[in-house]
């Protein structure tokens, strides 16, 4: 019981603290703030302009220069694996391999295979991935839906994925126009020229987008930031939003809080938050905390100081691949920190991990990228407001393994109050798309399916639905609309 | 009552969440442990060596060519100044004078203008300026003094003040055999090759160093990390520390922190916790962690993964620069956060700064002086133990007006046992021997004859000190040793 009023308090007061450091924020963000330059707003261009990618000769030429002319590397001490950071055991050969291996040539091609467009919204040069459907047969509907990325990731994370859900097939009466933008300051999107620009604020600016495009309602798919940005979307405008899928569902309300706290007390309350085949993701509740404290530091100082750490990211691709690709790894799996090439050759392709990179380093947007972090920090008052603000957009959560965190349907039920489905995996980590592309598109159109059939029956009710792929994917364990638990063989794998 | 309760439980869970995730450790440093390479443990040269600092031709214009080449900075966001880390308008201004203006020839032969040694303790080439002093007219005795720097600082910061510590005086019967280590992993001195080697073992590295010089018995001066290993050193061997001076105070005991927090209820507490003039230095007692958590997120990062952002700061002297002297500008004064240009020319000469810049470029030292933190941290469950362990060294306070943290001398009187005076002053940042070498110099000395005048007597009464200058430099408001407490005017300026 001390424990526990131990805990309370902690979490109470870990939550107040960063709470009371937060500038005041009074109204909701406007929806047509301009980011951009003032003297631009005049000659604002709102056309929809087509975009390529390009690796200039120039670009490439000091970007390998750079790569080969590194300093020398620490060495690690010895048997630390990556727990203090990137093993420098392991650079050299990342580091030739983007100078060398890597062919920026046919990676430029690869970056253009989908259409790229550009347009501006409220001051702002907004990148995108469009993915048209044209030659569509009668009887079959055309549907959009935006999907967004996160930090470290960007738009590439999503190769792999674009084609699987923009697919046709006779199963389906639908097919989906896939909308995939770069957010505000990363890659390809300019980032605000003035302060205050977080996560509420681009939600207005992606939602304006969708607009510009000439979709009033849309379904929405995120992970990392992008599920920050999506959430914020079907709170300010729950009425646009017709379902949104996500692989990182988390709610800032203090209620989840609250549970998982009183969950630590004994396993009779546990079993009230969570499911007990799960229960390992939520439980011993200080793992979080010492989680976060190990983990978290690159995202204390990129919510306090993002401008000091840019200009040595900008400048040193060496140091920007060591700090981006160590968090790809503890992200994929938390125990590559004990290997000493941090599992980073496990569950993508050099290119892959390296295409990612290419996107930070040729738009020179690492510091207005990590802005997101001291902007949304900075103006957490007014999201913590709208993020307590329930939405009854109807969501489809999938839930991996190895995600960086959990919360149970139980426990965001109160931010989400028409969870129409849970899919809990035994596999897959933050980068999921990327890591598990089939599963991901899999997942995505059966909920899209799911959101389709919940608006043509009204009844709040879904049509029951099979797991996609028994060998990896667990079968609903919770099911809202329906008040359906099958919990019998959630879990085929540990 | 129900703040006061808030904060009790917050901080004492703050403290136990961070013990609770700490490795494990559990005998005190060995005396003798090996921390270079173990195969050259058979041939270890004790001798001690000249040693001077060379800036290589090829080093030089490898600099400068990565300087000049810088890929274009980030702009900072309108009217940000430092807030969001280092603004890199000033970026250019910097850069250019480091490639252009600072030189190089001149600064080595600055550099070597103190002479310079290195010797192997523990399978560690330690490097230290060492003043001996020659000529000493009869009567004078010579007495030794180990002053230890911080991070980002280096030996670079006492330069000016070393001429004033070791010239003879007739006001004094003895002078300063100064020794000033770099410490292990910072600049000139070799970084451990395998895990383990925190604050502790440091510290018993450095008290070899002085019997290896051949003092059994010696006095000691440090701030920032330097003030820690000083408090080790004053801890371990209590029985060879004669005095110790510190202008970076603080106790990690949990005494401290009980008294602080019971400050906080109301003011009637306050006063038994800190005298009335400088309760301002530790109240509102949020406002700590409002400071921690916004200026901190670099400590979180090196104290988790140092060789991740190491891999850039050793690439990239931009952004070694900028994350440095960001530092440097907000622990000078905490509110030049709000000055577009850091306030970095306030206090200090571009060359100065650029020097200790040196230090760490020179010798690609930036990753092996971080993990003082991580190794620090990791082995926290014996130093919490050992920091707790009082100590009776005689100790002497130098307290700047705007240094980091402040503790008063009550709340420090449970692991210093022996305090005999406290220099409270209404100037004075972080950097103090830099900042203020005159004045720090100055209290340094008169330390020093308290300090003999304590060992003559050993009655535990200091004779009565004057202010050393009416101008800046406060009344002492404690003396433990006579119980004398000459408040009226410790505080001139604001």
């Amino acid at each position: 019981m001390e424990k526990f009023i131990s805990l309370l308090v902690f979490c109470t007061l870990f939550f107040n603290v960063q709470n009371s450091m937060i500038e005041g924020y009074e109204n909701l963000p406007e929806i047509d703030a301009w980011w951009g330059p003032k003297d631009e707003q005049a000659n604002q261009d709102t056309s929809i302009r087509p975009f390529k990618v390009r690796f200039e000769d120039e670009m490439v030429e000091d970007l390998r220069y750079r790569l080969k002319n590194h300093r020398p590397f620490t060495p690690p001490l010895e048997g630390s694996n990556f727990t203090y950071g990137f093993n420098t055991n392991n650079m050299e050969n990342w580091v030739n391999y983007w100078a060398d291996s890597y062919n920026f040539t046919e990676r430029e091609a690869h970056f253009n295979k989908f259409p790229h467009y550009k347009t501006n919204i409220q001051g702002l040069d907004i990148h995108f991935i469009w993915i048209k459907q044209e030659n569509v047969p009668a009887g079959v509907q055309v549907i959009p839906m935006m999907m967004l990325h996160g930090w470290p990731g960007s738009i590439m994370e999503f190769y792999k994925a674009i084609p699987l859900l923009t697919a046709a097939s006779e199963d389906r009466d639908y097919v989906v126009e896939l909308i995939v933008p770069s957010l505000p300051g990363f890659g390809f999107s300019q980032g605000a020229v003035r302060k205050g620009m977080g996560g509420s604020e681009i939600a207005v600016v992606l939602r304006n987008l969708m607009h510009r495009i000439g979709h009033q309602k849309f379904y929405l798919q995120g992970g990392d930031w992008g599920s920050h940005i999506c959430k914020l979307i079907a709170t300010l405008f729950p009425n646009e939003v017709l379902g949104y899928h996500t692989n990182y569902a988390i709610s800032y309300s203090p209620a989840p809080y609250a549970m998982w706290i009183m969950g630590s007390i004994n396993e009779a309350f546990q079993s009230l938050v969570v499911e007990p085949q799960v229960a390992d993701r939520l439980y011993p509740f200080l793992n979080f905390f010492k989680g976060s404290l190990l983990g978290n530091g690159y995202m204390h100082l990129q919510a306090t100081k993002p401008d000091t750490i840019g200009v040595a990211m900008s400048d040193s691709p060496s140091g920007l691949l060591a700090y981006v690709l160590q968090i790809v790894s503890s992200a994929t799996r938390s125990d590559y920190t004990n290997r000493e090439d941090g599992g980073l050759y496990e569950k993508y392709t050099q290119d892959e991990l390296i295409d990612d990179l290419m996107v930070y380093w040729v738009n020179n947007a690492f510091t207005t990228a990590i802005r997101i972090y001291s902007e949304t920090y900075n103006v957490r008052n007014i999201e913590m407001g709208v993020l307590a603000i329930p939405t009854n957009v109807p969501l489809w959560l999938l839930q991996g393994k190895s995600e960086l965190r959990y919360q149970s349907p139980k426990m965001l039920q109160f931010k989400y109050t028409n969870i129409l489905n849970t899919t809990v995996l035994d596999t897959g980590g933050h980068f999921f798309a990327l890591e598990l592309p089939e599963i991901f598109s899999d997942n995505v159109l059966t909920a899209l399916t799911a959101f389709r059939q919940y608006w043509s029956n009204k009844i709040g009710c879904v049509k029951k639905i099979e797991p996609l792929n028994p060998e990896t994917i667990a079968r609903p364990i919770i099911d809202f609309a329906c008040k359906h638990f099958p919990l019998d063989s959630h879990l085929k794998k540990n």
